[in-house]
């Protein structure tokens, strides 16, 4: 498409279709310390501590648990405008959102994106107290921001090509020697990703992150989980990615989203940023230490929504799958050969 | 004297007379995150995370803030009668204390040191939950244990003796050329130490510290403080000791009674530690990174009571005194000389 | 001005005149753990853990100790022409330097700022190994990048309106009720700033700051600089800003050059980024834990050279001082008195 | 027993035989960061940063690995007398050592324990530097001082008794309901722990331990092993244990032989330490965190010698197997049910 996209600021918000509020708030405010902006007998709106627009995670209730929307920041009022004539453009459903249809979030356009994810775009939000220093309200496991959203899709290549037509830029991703692409990292903000693209059956969210200043928070969050008796919710992790250098813990909430709680990774700002590809066949890729990746973690997603509140049709991975070439018959990913792996290589 | 001393265990609690229960509260549990064993309108009785007796402090209500009783644990029951022996041996003041006359401690024996602190000796005592693992209760500043005293004495050999009679072991001290020591650390748990002596102005209590597991713990209560706009309650640090090698903070409570946070000391149990001894004139002795100790800290220290509850008179230090020789004519003991000083030395 | 500024990327390499490149190399390699992409007799140009650009930091041998050149990247090699049009628009002095004129970098425009400093422009420069994952090299006191500038500068309003016009943002400021503007940052990248602007006698150079990951790293140099017997290098803290929330450290190089370790900023991306305002009143401006600071860090600052390697005159600052209105009779800031601080204002 | 045991400071070092002392010197210098006291082409003697006596860890080359001693530190030179008595009456080989017979060590005895461990006792050594403050040699991995043993015996409660007739403590161990005993934690020092029992096939070596100050030290090894692309070398974690709260690693050295890392147990040192039981159910006991043990830690350990030097005929565990009752059809020990476990309980 030669339409021009709208400037995007970074990733911003995910709205949460969850089926019991009050578990879930014991897990995102009781467990993980989000801040409550606004709650009802609806929903949940919820920010990390050093976030200053009204929030980062609207929780809903519904009947089914699913994903929503996925919002992205733009730079002004008037590149919504441009969003909405760039999917228009697109031939992707659109809608313009009236100030207030989220609520703390000014004119949107929502679309349903060519990877069948409910999107939205916005400028304004409303702002409310950044809590940075208010470190009387920061728990041992105090969070900061959101980080980035995870998606799975069938198609990765596809799926990069439409985000590169959006102005994003890939920093790393996993291939095999064949060509296949199994994931790719894409950001606007100076960070490893506002969002990753996975590749299995879509459109599902594999998960959505949020950075902690040290991993200290990180792994307080496990003990906080074994002292409640809920190490189930626990996934995988803690570790360190080989893609991305960041310590990471992934959980699922009560309704089996997953969530990642992640710190450290690296300055991605300047124009020739190396880009880093990882061989599927790396056992570091995932987990630096050679840890298994569990195979949950490989083949659960949240449904997500269209526009109309319905549960968007999977469609299936036709290429080799990551779980497939890199588990073996042990039921570990770990490779125990003593192959020479070349370390993710700069570009 | 040749009589046979309690085997003492450890120190175990300090009473501290307080004059606004309220505000020390929000002091020790809302800041300092110990935990309430019990309170009324007279008392709180307070421990760190890792206890499971039923307090290593208690705060009392009173006129004039003061250091009621330091508390040491001795191995057996018996060993309150050995202590009662001993202490009448000395021609010290002597008080049985019936099973809960402080709360949550069994049968004591109460005395007016030689040095002329209140001390207690006890064995049996309450047991209550350890929350060593209730994460869900740890805050970003936890704290896992009393560690020490701290007691101000004029002469610091004499009050070595004293202690070298109840079996403690020396493991470090500050010392000049000429003779004379400033403090010495002493020990009966394997620790650097559970008092130390700091020459000067006394009987008065310098400060009694609690353990974290980690330096974050410790950078975290300062963030509160911060927070809550009462960064005039850190008196001095964070920083690394040269003695102990311990990372700290020295607090001031609201009633000026000084608390300190402790971490990252070594393990002293063997009969042949090495014991330590620092020159005076060696500026890094108190602070491994040579940040100068501030003027309140060597002058400042609380009253200690009698065991009829009446303030101990001061006896003044006659020797040279700690802040003279290393505060230099520019307020900061810094030297910015280029003379070399030995390191702490093991003898 | 009405011409176009460059489009800056971020703060990217300062270039320090030194006297003993044996004496530097041992602290900034030795110590800091700065990693050496090349050195001669003349120069050495290092870098930190994750850049892989050929350096971020020069030291050139030479008889007095200065700033040679502060490095700003720009978005493209165009952008370095831009530069070029805005300066000589500007009326500054303009010379463009050849691809390699410094090692490692490409084609480049150099200035002198209408405040006095030497600057550099530039796109191009090669590319060496990102050592992020080589934790086989990574020291206990490991630092990921070079983070920001700060220049000290008599007046504070007008090098900021400079700024401005080059395109940085302000994200804080240090003001007082009459309107005196004692301090600003101002950032490109998504951190709280590239540069700051201190108020006092300039063109001086204040100091250049290294990030690191976590505050361990930072701490360990302490350690490390008391093991040496230099705790003479520690100028100031560790502790936390009030302005940045940034955890730091203030060290004084071989010839007095200032380096600051820094980490724990916010990110400052969004357009709508909120401005905090200090009072310069506020003793937990410059630390958030209200300890002092020393008088040096406010007086002493590098020299800075002009294009032909002549040391720049310095202009007195006319306006109050910080240091004047915040240290009282007894050399601390600290506020002892129970008035009520408004905290950093968001704007 | 009624005769008297030798009163038993700690463990103190292990003696391993390993097959390539270049690749272990790689391993225990190059990645652990241990200390060469001594070395020689038969042996390298190491310590950890905290540590004064000669050493903690003897490498032997040999042809095949095992555990060639346990050494324990005595009180006092005559407690090498009353070992040499005890384990007599004990009717056990064994064996006077003169001094230096191992380097740096003094007059010791050598037994063939009642559970089939060659194991010393020992008073005299050799002191060296102590390194806590030479924090210019500390890597971002640094080890403070070794912690314990672990080792595998067929009979737990048989073991435990003949520990308890040696002075050591039970800190916690893990049972089931119908009084199976698969493993106990056992103490001399204020740890908890200087020996572990653990229910298998035995004399086998099971693991030793050492300590770090926080778990940053842990976590960098970790990192540091997947920068040497060798993952492989991480058995186990990092994770927190449910026994003994401690943050761990667990490593396997080019010889197999298993090495934990250690931080954040618990002071153990009063008389009425509370003792843990852990139901063999609970899959919190040897992960906090839920995390599946890997078979291997089950399975796996190292071969141990008698006094000649040949290795020790292994005895079957005829009671139930720990990873019998805990591993599921899945491979994984974590409980997916939501039956409520009670947790480690004080008794």
């Amino acid at each position: 498409m030669t339409s021009t996209p709208p400037d995007v600021v970074r990733c911003a918000y995910a709205e949460l279709v969850v089926t019991d509020l009050a578990a879930s708030r014991e897990f995102y405010v009781g467990v993980l310390g989000l801040v409550v902006t606004h709650e009802d007998d609806e929903a949940i709106h919820l920010r990390a501590l050093e976030e200053y627009l009204h929030h980062s995670l609207v929780l809903r209730r519904g009947d089914v648990p699913a994903l929503a929307v996925l919002g992205y920041r733009v730079r002004s009022p008037r590149e919504v405008d441009v969003a909405e004539s760039h999917f228009r453009g697109l031939g992707a459903r659109v809608e313009r959102r009236a100030a207030g249809a989220t609520r703390g979030i000014g004119p949107a356009v929502r679309v349903e994106d060519p990877l069948g994810f409910p999107v939205e775009f916005f400028y304004e939000a409303e702002h409310v107290e950044r809590l940075t220093q208010r470190y009387d309200l920061h728990g041992a496991g105090a969070l900061a921001r959101l980080d980035h959203f995870n998606v799975t899709t069938p198609d990765v290549p596809a799926a990069r090509a439409y985000y590169e037509g959006l102005g994003f830029r890939v920093s790393e991703d996993i291939r095999d020697d064949e060509g296949t692409v199994y994931a790719a990292w894409m950001f606007r903000k100076s960070t490893v990703h506002d969002i990753a693209l996975t590749g299995g059956d879509g459109p599902r969210l594999h998960h959505i992150a949020f950075a902690s200043a040290e991993r200290a928070q990180i792994l307080h969050i496990c003990d906080h989980l074994g002292a409640l008796r809920r190490p189930d919710m626990i996934e995988r992790g803690p570790g360190r990615h080989g893609v991305s250098n960041a310590f990471y813990l992934y959980l699922r909430d009560p309704d089996g989203h997953r969530i990642e709680l992640y710190t450290h990774d690296y300055y991605t700002g300047d124009p020739d940023n190396p880009v880093i590809s990882w061989n599927v066949h790396d056992n570091q890729r995932r987990d630096w230490w050679g840890n298994a990746v569990v195979p949950s973690w490989y083949a659960e997603a949240s449904a997500v929504l269209d526009l109309d509140g319905r549960p968007r049709p999977v469609v299936e991975r036709t290429e080799d799958r990551e779980a497939d070439v890199t588990i073996g018959a042990d039921g570990f990913s770990r490779t125990r050969t003593d192959t020479e792996f070349k370390l993710g290589e700069q570009v």
